[in-house]
């Protein structure tokens, strides 16, 4: 892994023309630090993680999260936490970038060739 | 648990006289997500988890942080990753207060009686 330093998120961001842009920061088998970078009208479809929990914080922007049936407004600073089994997704349907710090633990499995 | 909902983690923030305040956000066996509240001059000593992965992210506030050796100086926004095993602690060495969101993935073990 990169030697330990000071991380500003916002530096890190990818966004993407045609979908969700997507950014590690850090990752071990315990933990997965990444970025969700939305344009406006995009959006990561109700998904849920069998045995992970998430937490979302809002670094920039504002968009619509959805959590087991619940539609909640977050914005800059705010906070959500889906634990393991509950299904969420986001949706930018302001008009400006939203990003958003993904932290997910434990770590997704690496992917099987 | 409580029922998921939307965490506005500043108005959460309790500060002590004595010691760094500490509260805890969200608890799973995967994941704590907390609060570190530090007033001028508080710190929080250097330690380490073995087998557990530590985030920082300045919420409010400057103040130098330790990690394996380095004294990096961390202001509002920014993050910080310790590895497991790795020493880290934090040192509010300004004027204002220092708020810090801290995620520890797995949660520490219950205590024992």
């Amino acid at each position: 892994m990169t030697h330990p330093s000071v991380i500003r998120p916002a530096d890190h961001a990818t966004y993407a023309a045609n979908k969700m842009g997507k950014v590690t920061l850090f990752e071990s088998p315990r933990l997965l630090v990444g970025l969700n970078a939305f344009e406006p009208g995009q959006e990561h479809a109700l998904h849920a993680h069998a045995g992970q929990d998430k937490v979302y914080h809002v670094l920039e922007g504002d968009g619509l999260f959805l959590l087991d049936g619940q539609e909640l407004r977050m914005t800059a600073g705010d906070l959500l936490v889906a634990p393991e089994g509950v299904p969420h997704g986001v949706r930018n349907n302001g008009h400006g970038r939203l990003l958003v710090l993904a932290v997910l633990a434990p770590a997704p499995a690496p992917a099987h060739a």
